[in-house]
């Protein structure tokens, strides 16, 4: 198998683009991608998007970005795993070159969720729950997450002060990352007297409703070590499924696609939870950020709060959790998310992540999910 | 690259399939596939699909799916290019086995457009077009085409008649077919006389709208050797891009992303299209049939009729085209026709397409395309 590298990047902040159409949004992060290295041709773009048949009434995206950005006869196709579109594309872009049928491929995703020319972008997110188990019954994203919060707070003891406090630790973290969706500050209270969506989630336990796209290119390794020093190695990349369906899992507490899914990258990847340097992980809500944390084996199934309250998921603990803000606070524009997060950690490790910046990352691990946790995809990068 | 082949296949009838959920129909096809061969395991499951968000409200159907056939936790996930989606799930499939990530992907796709639970079907089909210079000012598929069709017959001089004779020929095919939403004779007269839709376009010109699922067990070829004698080689596949809104295309009269994809898939085969002995190319309309059969390079340009009229098409002539019955009989369940199309020249291949079958065939090729010629994938397969 051709070894595989992330060769450059590009990224719009997170926000409400009102202005910019889902091509103009996609080829400003793509652009920025393109023109940082100097390379013949994209072979390929294989994008991740969810909602823009509903919310901006496009389909065929592939065909259309690539009309765009002039990079016809390129193939082109779309890849969709819901809220995990994005890290579902790095993994079919990653399989692209490395089958050796494609050289340069450009990749990430694209969404727009805050202005769409119909549809609702709450029942729209809603079809990546199981429609006619769920989602035809009432239930939404968030309600789905409020049993599974409800849970871990009766099974481990934990208050919502716990899951506050990470909200403002993530809230902390974006206000050093210019591509940041609410980059400011807030404090405890804030998330506890917010409004209540669904309880026990509150208004600041949710990622926000934003626009945004994420670029990448990814290359052979050998070809990327030509053309530029800040590539950094794709060395473990894996997705793994669960039932779509929550009632249907045995335990409501274990993310067991995140299980799956770390345990191949981590083999891939000849390393282990302890060797991460660096994580973007998949907080939609406070809740998601518990349970990826756990089952990505940074701590114990039920010692997040603990870990979180020692310091454990910040600079001098034992793994950097989410510099960028994570979903929480650098936004949440679904199909697109995991692109942000591999971008990011490319970012870390070629060490030209600025304030952001974790001092000594060698080793870096996203982790993007789709639906609630029906699938994940997991991309261990390392610095070359 | 790894050697990659077709282990097995399966497929339902094109049709209305109201008592069947898109999962229920997957797992027909899906179950057919995977329990003609002994396998260990499946590794991943790549699904074409274009309207599922719009029609059925479900969205993160490779989770759906996987979770429904019991394979979790394989990878999974959709992708989705337009009319062109099974083709490019084979072509996301073919790069997962080649790559040595997976050794067993479940393929090919799904597609519910007569039942939909909201949403309307034209108007999702037209979300395969550039929404915000065609759709939004009304264009359909069928009236796009119908000025495609306009120019052929005003530039190469081609009657109505001609093209009633294509649709008179693909419902005589499809009377051998048990897949075939359409299996009865027509006369030139019926075609002729049936409902204008958009001039010239009528309605015996246009693909049926239906309901089916066709799947496919992708593998390395050594491996496949090893557990069936009916498997089939991949030898050549590749997609290929155009511009979106065909009023940017310098020549309303060629595909160009078909042109692009079929040298690819030629070159990387090592054969020409003298070589190809039975195809299933994509005729969404007559018009379609014209265009594919000339820029696959099996006449020259202007030259479709003729060779219709000549019986070039038919068993005896230069290539058999669509042996099924094609989109126009077969049916194009739109995100899983590409998928049926590889299927179908793998049966023929295998010498198992019963009163379907052509004589001697070696070497097979399939069309899928993307929008209004917006993409195209070709795949080649050949007989061991």
């Amino acid at each position: 198998m051709r070894k595989v590298a992330i060769l450059s990047y590009g990224m719009t902040k997170v926000d409400k683009h009102w202005r910019k159409s889902l091509r103009e949004l996609y080829g400003a992060a793509a652009k920025k991608a393109m023109s940082s290295v100097s390379i013949p041709n994209i072979d390929a773009l294989i994008v991740g998007n969810m909602c823009a048949s509903d919310l901006s009434d496009q389909n065929n995206i592939g065909s259309l970005l690539a009309d765009y950005l002039g990079i016809t006869p390129s193939t082109a196709y779309r890849i969709e795993a819901a809220c995990g579109s994005g890290g579902a594309a790095i993994l079919g872009a990653y399989t692209a070159v490395a089958s050796g049928m494609y050289d340069y491929v450009l990749t990430g995703g694209v969404e727009k969720l805050t202005d769409g020319v119909g549809g609702n972008t709450t029942y729209s997110l809603g079809k990546a729950s199981d429609a006619e188990y769920e989602l035809f019954y009432g239930s939404s994203f968030v309600s789905i997450n409020a049993l599974i919060m409800n849970r871990y707070m009766h099974m481990y003891k934990t208050s919502r002060e716990t899951f506050a406090d990470f909200a403002v630790l993530m809230h902390k973290n974006a206000t050093k990352n210019p591509y940041a969706q609410l980059p400011f500050e807030i404090s405890r209270e804030t998330v506890l007297n917010s409004d209540m969506i669904s309880d026990p989630i509150s208004l600041y336990d949710c990622a926000p409703v934003g626009d945004g796209a994420a670029a990448l290119i990814m290359c052979p390794l050998d070809v990327a070590k030509t053309i530029t020093d800040s590539y950094v190695e794709v060395v473990g990349i894996a997705g793994a499924t669960d039932t779509i369906n929550i009632s249907s899992r045995s335990d409501l507490l274990t993310l067991n696609s995140t299980v799956a899914a770390a345990k191949k990258a981590y083999a891939m990847a000849n390393v282990s939870a302890t060797d991460i340097d660096v994580a973007e992980i998949h907080d939609t809500f406070t809740i998601t950020a518990a349970l990826s944390v756990e089952d990505l084996g940074f701590c114990e199934k039920g010692r997040f709060g603990k870990m979180l309250s020692s310091g454990g998921l910040e600079a001098g603990g034992k793994v950097v959790i989410n510099p960028s803000g994570g979903l929480k606070a650098r936004g949440h524009p679904v199909g697109t998310t995991g692109a942000y997060q591999v971008a990011e950690i490319a970012m870390q490790l070629a060490g030209k992540a600025d304030k952001m910046q974790v001092k000594n990352a060698e080793v870096g691990l996203a982790q993007n999910i789709g639906g609630s946790g029906s699938s994940t995809y997991v991309t261990i990068l390392r610095r070359p």
